[in-house]
């Protein structure tokens, strides 16, 4: 992509917060990712996705629909408008706080789906009649929506987001239960592959009406809302809502924790029956007996995902995109407007396309190479490639990776050996 | 994709409609998208893509998206819920009766989008300041609700529906009609590429009010809802609703037209300055001087397409999907439960996989070779591939193409090559 038409325009009204104490409480992410021209904000905690923003967004999906898939997954898309019916039949269109509701034509009533047990149960028991269609697991990357009565700044926490949902169904508690240690690993190796999986930590939480606990996977940040207790032992966490009842750690009965501030990334609950249940959700079994279907839920909010990469990932003059989740791979950067300079970058620009590596190439003529390499670095693709007169001379490039300080000089020729 | 683990199951429920009439008002794409497990109905007007259905929606939204980013747009993805102040800049909070309309904490109203240029304006003064800044056009892939009064039945017109729409930004009114003009042929483009090309006709219908004009991409179909007159000389069409205006052809003046029933598949506006006044989106000239900017807009509903589609390729015994956008390209099927058949399907699954090629294998154990058959034909996948005792004899496979009635006895080896 050619930057001279990209849409997008460092925005100099955003400013850096003066006070160290803003960023603790809003989060770098928002003034970053607004001031780099990733996402716009609409209103209070709803956000436009700027082609920037949109290409990290569709690299986090990447990396979550292959694990879903990999774990037997199978996508779906269900709707937003959701019957009130429904929502009246699980008891949660009076007592989900969050649920936006509207009424249509006909006075029809709606929930705006903020998650989807009411529609995937419904739509499994037109599926599921007997054990031998199950196990199932059914998954979506959708808009969902939530009235948050405080929104954060940024797209950590909005009223409108995307978010992975992935439903399993079984016929027996321990099918449920080994799936969903399955999906606890699936989930480790997706947040590793996100580039935040050093920071982020399995954590017992509470498991609202059903079942005791559920799992949360919490990112330590220090603009975190939860607070959690990292055992020092065996490094998994206990959210500090039920530190109280579980005094030692879960997996290894130590006792000796380190209290974090940290952001929730992912959640995982054991449903049971409590939605199959209303839902008349059952399948015979082989002695041909009717017994209700097991479910569990597994959630990834990937704009808040976005954010929180970017809260562990920035230094002081931007973020440092991790590489399978950056807009480009490479930001090559021009310097000086002379015809030879200008076609050598765009033969390089050219190639490096065709070897399938994705380049932003900043051909602008109006900017100096101060404000360009300002630019690049706020913008945080994983390497710069800077093509002038005196690399010219030695036919080469000056290459930079964004989270090192040395840089390279690295001949044009085989130059996209580099990157891949 | 093994069928036995496919969430599909022939829903024997949806019976054919005996009365043709029903067809002919309702369509058949409601009746075989539903039975063959593409789509499920939440309720009126409101749908599910399930796994099989997902997958055309995606091949859709693939040969869709290309073309856009060739038509050099550039992808973002903006919100659903939109303030109130925007639509009342407009005067459409008042005058859009399908817009449907809710209220969240502290009173807060919003519109759910039914369309963008109430977001999009105003993004886009964020960006645009002088003629530099233009033309420009950005994309998205989202997701509309309106309230129409109405629904049909299927996924032909419903409240909520995946879309494309396109806006373009530009500094005069000779630029935005170059570029309407070249995006025309961009969408018939797209339409061929879509299979439905040989019967989508440009037509001219009315513009709103702005412009006089505006185009739409007319698909004939005995159950469109609209009268089209297409110009026996130069194929271009006219809107029943416009053609008391409009005598003869306004591309070739012929006044020889054959009367058509069409579903509208996309459309296309000029509207010039009606959103960038509201707005105040204006940019500086040349001269310095300041101008509004000159917008065009550019639609297509992909789940509209999809039913479309079908509506032109089925026969009676199910739907006959294009090669390009059906679920799966190859749909194997192994007939007889012994070893060394499912041993070998199993092998030509994988290899087919391995060359890239997608597969649904039809491996359940519980099933006739008439039943697979009937569902196969049903399902409409092009490339039917049976693998039994009889052709194994001779290394072989038994091919059939979808849309023909002719079969093939194939080696094994080198197979792959049919497909590609």
């Amino acid at each position: 992509m050619l930057q001279s038409h990209l849409f997008n325009k460092i925005d100099k009204n955003t400013s850096q917060p003066k006070n160290e104490g803003v960023n603790e409480v809003e989060g770098v992410s928002h003034y970053l990712l607004t001031r780099a021209g990733f996402v716009d904000q609409l209103m209070a905690g709803v956000y436009t996705f700027l082609p920037l923003g949109y290409r990290v967004l569709k690299n986090i999906e990447k990396i979550i629909r292959k694990n879903m898939e990999e774990a037997g997954g199978q996508e779906v898309l269900m709707p937003v408008l959701q019957p009130k019916e429904n929502w009246q039949k699980t008891g949660r269109w009076n007592n989900l706080e969050v649920l936006f509701k509207l009424r249509g034509g006909g006075d029809k009533e709606y929930a705006l789906g903020p998650t989807h047990e009411e529609v995937v149960s419904p739509l499994a028991k037109k599926f599921i009649f007997s054990y031998r269609d199950l196990p199932l697991a059914l998954f979506q990357i959708q808009t969902k929506f939530r009235d948050e009565l405080r929104v954060k700044s940024g797209i950590l926490r909005t009223r409108e987001f995307l978010m992975k949902d992935m439903y399993s169904f079984h016929a027996t508690q321990e099918d449920l239960d080994k799936y969903y240690d399955k999906m606890i690993r699936v989930y480790l190796n997706i947040f590793k592959q996100l580039g935040i999986g050093n920071r982020v930590y399995l954590t017992l939480a509470s498991g609202g009406t059903f079942s005791r606990y559920s799992h949360e996977f919490q990112m330590i940040s220090k603009i975190g809302e939860d607070t959690i207790y990292i055992c020092d032992k065996c490094k998994t966490a206990i959210n500090k809502e039920i530190k109280a009842e579980n005094p030692v750690c879960q997996v290894c009965s130590s006792n000796s924790f380190k209290e974090e501030k940290a952001i929730e990334v992912g959640n995982i609950f054991k449903l049971g029956t409590k939605y199959s249940l209303p839902f008349d959700l059952k399948f015979k079994d082989k002695e041909g007996q009717e017994k209700p279907v097991i479910m569990g839920c597994y959630g990834i909010g990937l704009s808040r995902v976005m954010g929180a990469i970017v809260e562990t990932n920035y230094d002081d003059k931007g973020i440092i995109w991790p590489k399978n989740i950056a807009p480009f791979l490479v930001h090559l950067i021009d310097i000086g407007n002379n015809k030879k300079i200008k076609n050598r970058a765009t033969k390089i620009y050219q190639n490096l396309q065709k070897e399938g590596i994705s380049v932003l190439y900043d051909d602008r003529e109006d900017k100096s190479a101060g404000e360009k390499f300002a630019e690049a670095d706020l913008i945080g693709i994983p390497f710069r490639v800077v093509v002038s007169e005196k690399t010219l001379l030695k036919n080469s490039v000056e290459i930079k990776e964004r989270n090192k300080k040395s840089v390279k000089i690295v001949k044009i020729k085989g130059l996209s050996k580099i990157f891949k």
